[in-house]
C-alpha cells in the first residue's frame, strides 16, 4: 500500500491554492443545504479499534438521504442556481450516487433533473433515478459519451451542467461533511477518505484544514484506479486506464483543469492506494464486526484507516462514503 | 399477517401490570448503563415513508455495542450486581446476541463470564463471544439442554445466572431504548418492536406507556415462531414447536412464569405476525433502499411496520434490534 508522501509526520499542512475560498465555499453550502441533509451519525468502530488499539470512528455517510455523500454537492449546487438558471433546468450524466443525488435534490428546488445515462446502464439504477424524483435519457455507449451527449444538451438548451466534482458548489456541499466531524468528534487527529474525482475529499480537506489544521486529512483510491494519486505524482493531470475495482464510485478519470487537483495537492497529507484484497477483507469484517453495509469506496477508506491510522495519535475518523451496494453487487463480493 | 388486537384504534392501553414498577426498572437502568452504552441513530426510513405516505424512521439499534440491543440489559444487570456476586461470578446461555452482549458488559464490570452453548454451535459466534471477553462453555447438544446446564452451574457455583428476558433488571437495561426513541422522535405515534422472549419490548413499552401512553406499541413475530403470541392468545403461556425462520434472533419458547408475558398483556397495543417471504423482502429493501444491514428480526419488524403502520397517524419507529447478520447467513439469504 504506497504513499504519496511516507513518514510519521502528519497534520502539517496547512496551505490552499490561491484563489479559491474553499472554507466561504463550504459555509455558504452550508447555509443553502443544511435544512435538507441529515447529519449522519458517527459510532465507534469496535472491531478496527481493538486491532489497532486506538479509537477509530465511522462517519455513517451511507446513511445520508440517497445513500450517499452525493446528495451533499448535489443540493449545495442546485440551491445556489437562481430561478432563471432553474426555469432552464439541470442535467447530469451518472448511472451511480451523483445522479441519484441530483435527481434528489431536483425534488427540493422543485425541478425535474434531466439524468444521462449510457446505453445498457443497470436497470435497477435507472429505477432508482426515477423513483427519486429525475427523468432518465439514454445518450452513448458508456460514460464517457454520456457525458459529452450531456453537457451538449446542457449548451443547446441553456440547462446548467451538474460536475460530479468540478464545481465549487459541489466541493462546498461535500465539505459540509468536514463541518459535521469536527462537531462530532473531538481530538479528531486524522480523517480517511476516498477520492475519485476528488470533490469529497477537496471539501472536506478545505474546511478541516482551515478549522483544525493539525488534523490529518489522507486521501485513498483503490490501486486499480488511482488517476488522481498517480497524476499528483506526476504533477499534472494524466490520462490512465482504470482496471475493474470493488471500489467502484472512485474509479475513473480525472477531468483536465479539474479545480480538485490543486486542492488536493495543497491539502493532503497523504494519499495511500489500496489493493483489492484488502478492499474485499474490510468489506466483509464491516458486515461482520461493523455491522456497517456500505459500498466498495467506503470499505476501501476502512481498509486505509487498517494500514495507516497507526502513524497518528488520536482519533482516526473513516468516511462510510455510500452504502450504494445493491443486493447483486453483494452477492457477487460475497461469493 | 393476522393481529392479536385488529382495528384502526390504536395507542389507548395504558394499563401495567400490578406489583411490577416499569417504569422506575428503567429509569434505575439508565442511571447504571448510561455511560456504556450508545445514543443508537434514528434515520429516516426514506422508501418505507415513501410507500406508505408516512413518515416512518428506523431506531438503528444494529449499531449498539455488540450489534444489538441485548447490550442494555446484560450491562443493566451486571452493573446491578454487587461485589459478592462478581466475586462469585455470572453464567449465561447463549449462542447468539445475549452470549456476546453478557461477555461485553463483563468486561465493564471486570469478571469473565461464563457463555454454556451446546454441541456444534457455529464456530464464528463462538469467536465473538470470546473476542469481547466471554469464557466459552460447551454442554449439551441444544440451546435447551445448554440453559439446563448453565442453571445447574449457576447454582453448584453461586454464580448470577443471567435470563436473556425473564428479569426486571435485563428489561429495565432494554427499556432504556425506548427513553432514547422519546428523546430523539417527536409525534411518536407508533413502535414496531420484534418480540422473542419479549424483554426488549416489555422494557420499550413500560417506559414508553409511561411517559406517552397514546404511543402505540405493537409487538410482531414470525408466524413460523410466534410462541409469545399464540401464548398471549391463549391467556397463559404455551409450549409450541417452532418452524425455521429469518428472524432467528426471536425464535423458539417462552419461560414457564416470564415476566413478560404479563407486561405485554398488559401492555401492548397490537401484535401482528409475519410471513417468511414478507420478511425476505424487507431484508432486501433494507439493503437496496434504506441501506441497513441488519439481522431476520428486525428485518420482521420493519415488514410489520410495512403491512400496519398506516393504520397510525404521526411518526412510525421501526427498531431494527441488531445487526449481527454475518456473511454466511448473508449469502444464504441472498441466493
Amino acid at each position: 500500500m504506497p504513499c504519496l508522501r511516507p513518514g510519521p509526520r502528519l497534520g502539517v499542512v496547512t496551505g490552499s491554492p490561491a484563489s479559491i475560498d474553499l472554507p466561504a465555499a463550504v459555509r455558504s453550502a452550508e447555509a443553502r443545504a443544511r435544512p435538507h441533509l441529515l447529519t449522519t451519525p458517527v459510532v465507534p468502530a469496535a472491531g478496527l479499534s481493538a486491532e489497532l488499539g486506538s479509537p477509530v470512528v465511522l462517519k455513517c455517510e451511507n446513511l445520508q438521504h440517497t445513500g450517499s455523500f452525493k446528495a451533499r454537492g448535489a443540493l449545495s449546487k442546485l440551491l445556489s442556481l437562481d430561478a432563471g438558471e432553474l426555469d432552464r433546468g439541470v442535467i447530469t450524466a451518472s448511472t451511480g450516487n451523483h445522479g441519484a443525488a441530483v435527481a434528489y435534490a431536483g425534488t427540493i428546488v422543485g425541478v425535474e433533473p434531466v439524468v444521462v445515462v449510457p446505453e445498457g446502464a443497470n436497470p435497477s439504477k435507472l429505477a432508482a433515478i426515477e423513483r427519486l424524483g429525475g427523468r432518465v435519457e439514454v445518450l452513448g455507449t458508456d460514460s464517457v459519451e454520456s457525458e459529452i451527449g450531456a453537457r451538449r444538451l446542457a449548451q443547446e438548451g441553456s440547462l446548467t451542467f451538474v460536475s460530479p466534482y468540478n464545481d465549487l458548489a459541489v466541493i462546498g456541499g461535500q465539505g459540509t461533511l468536514g463541518l459535521e466531524l469536527l462537531e462530532q468528534v473531538r481530538d479528531l487527529a486524522a480523517v480517511f477518505v476516498a477520492v475519485g474525482g476528488g470533490g469529497l475529499a477537496s471539501g472536506v480537506a478545505g474546511i478541516i484544514k482551515a478549522v483544525a489544521p493539525r488534523t490529518a486529512i489522507i486521501g485513498c483510491s483503490p490501486a486499480a484506479s488511482a488517476v488522481m494519486y498517480h497524476s499528483l505524482r506526476a504533477g499534472h493531470v494524466l490520462e490512465l486506464p482504470s482496471e475493474p475495482t470493488l471500489s467502484d464510485g472512485t474509479a475513473g478519470g480525472v477531468e483536465q483543469g479539474a479545480i480538485t487537483f490543486g486542492i488536493l495537492e495543497a491539502l493532503l497529507d497523504d494519499f495511500v492506494t489500496v489493493e483489492e484484497d484488502d478492499i474485499r477483507r474490510a468489506f466483509l469484517d464491516l458486515i461482520e464486526v461493523e455491522h456497517q453495509l456500505v459500498e466498495g469506496s467506503a470499505a476501501m477508506a476502512y481498509s486505509a484507516a487498517r494500514a495507516h491510522a497507526t502513524r497518528v495519535s488520536g482519533t482516526t475518523a473513516v468516511i462510510l462514503c455510500g452504502g450504494n451496494v445493491g443486493t447483486q453487487n453483494l452477492r457477487g463480493i460475497l461469493a
